[in-house]
């Protein structure tokens, strides 16, 4: 099956959780409500839920337990982003080729959405069976409480101080500076690695995978994070702005020291064909039964938008 | 012993837990770090965590297990207060006699800062010995994976829109209009209530109390909760500007209606002495047992500062 046709249907399967795990629009008080669905609907390609389903099926044809998680990560990936696109940080007006949300809502509402959304991420993640009826008590409740409270941790560790947070922290006080390898690497690993790292090894632990899979896929993992945030970069210079909904070049305006600004367009490209094939070869073992995560992983790493 | 004496107390159990649980100050990234410790350790009465602590005592001597949770509490209440001050929210320049999170570190250092004690009060709610060793393998980890996620559970819902974040949402809105009971009513209730009812029932759920005690104490809090915030709507008129640290009038100023703004100030501290006295009566069964929470109510409810 073609990598894009995979890529549709698990994004729908994705979306349709997040309507049932996301309150009503409607409900009081409706302008905040508004502003998660306005966020979470806004066309996100939803990879890192993907990753976390792919990586699954390797070691279980049930994914669907995984599917709880997977929205999770997925709403604290848009809260990251509502966040960074606040006047105080980035000061980004559009994405995925919308307003973003405090240009709509107005920043105390974008602000108040991102908490909300972070948190209600953790509320799906402990869920009960009263409250996500149909999902939690056909999915999630196969999954042990200690697995839970351990992908929990993992999740809470990869997007706190020592995780994406940190990463933005220290991209942010690098704007207007020269930095070194080792803080772009930190940024890299951080900002954008964590969650793809939580991701992965969330599918991974659902699935029973053993120790030395595990590890094998955290590497993986980690490698495909420092070279998303490569792509990120490379995209800002060479993305299709139509498709990306949002302005090339921030960096640059932001002073923002990337992987083409420390190694040039041509040293970035090779960087992410290093990481790339080292990523793959983690993958090794899996034999074809990981062939839609190699295509996947390949589709992350060369898209245009 | 004088419930002062027992306050101090607690706050410094509570004080030399969270030390425990943030990471050092000299972490990388620094500045975040500093942040947080700048926030938690401002010098606050640490009411919800002590609220948890005294509640567990009701049932069981072994109150170190509430520990965690209560410094939970205690950073998703701090978290709350410094995206509140940020300028497109409330805009405080002061809190507690200090100037806040944003004006010492900058915007987007208190919007991560807050998001860094969101996602670290769920990391230490799913806590992991290896982690926190010493704390959670003596305490948190006597109670059972179920409890801890049922716990995790709530704080999530209390804290999210259907909780706090609904409560500032609609305080936010009711700026300059004249609002009914109701909505002053649904304000009291969720935008300080709901973390004071967490507080409580995850004291009484560790400790094992029972279905009917859990439902008084519950009934308790959502009482004392309302309370809380006609407090603080009235100190923002009679308050000790000195003891609080920060100046009185805000409310004024920000046109946001409150108790007093609807009732009038005899009316908000009838309000109060009429939720005191039933708060009061829904620890009659309690016994002696529960004369050091009545004492704490009486603090929280009349303090001057």
């Amino acid at each position: 099956m073609h990598i894009n046709t995979i890529l549709e249907e698990r994004k729908a399967v994705i979306d349709t959780a997040l309507r049932y795990f996301l309150p009503d629009e409607t409900e009081y008080p409706s302008s905040i409500h508004r502003a998660l669905h306005y966020s979470v609907f806004a066309g996100g390609k939803r990879i890192r839920p993907i990753l976390a389903l792919l990586t699954a099926e390797l070691f279980s044809p049930d994914w669907e337990k995984v599917i709880p998680p997977a929205c999770a990560m997925e709403l604290i990936h848009t809260y990251s982003l509502i966040h960074d696109d606040l006047p105080a940080m980035d000061n980004d007006d559009y994405r995925r080729g919308r307003l973003t949300s405090h240009k709509v809502f107005g920043e105390a509402l974008a602000v108040l959405a991102g908490d909300a959304l972070l948190t209600l991420a953790f509320e799906i993640l402990a869920g009960v069976k009263e409250k996500y009826n149909g999902y939690a008590s056909s999915y999630w409740n196969d999954v042990t409480a200690e697995v839970k409270l351990k992908i929990i941790f993992e999740i809470a560790e990869a997007a706190g101080v020592n995780g994406m947070i940190g990463g933005q922290v220290v991209d942010l006080e690098s704007e207007g500076k020269s930095i070194t390898a080792e803080t772009l690497d930190y940024i890299e690993r951080h900002k954008t690695g964590a969650l793809i790292t939580a991701s992965v090894r969330l599918g991974a632990l659902i699935s029973g995978a053993g120790r030395q899979d595990l590890s094998r896929l955290t590497k993986y993992a980690d490698l495909l994070g420092s070279a998303f945030q490569i792509v990120d970069d490379l995209l800002d210079i060479e993305g299709d702005e139509e498709k990306m909904g949002k302005a090339k070049g921030m960096d640059a305006k932001n002073r923002k020291p990337t992987c083409v600004s420390l190694y040039g367009l041509d040293g970035a490209k090779k960087r992410r064909e290093e990481l790339y094939n080292l990523a793959l070869k983690e993958l090794d073992d899996f034999g074809d039964k990981a062939d839609v995560l190699r295509e996947l992983t390949r589709f992350i790493l060369y898209r245009d938008y």
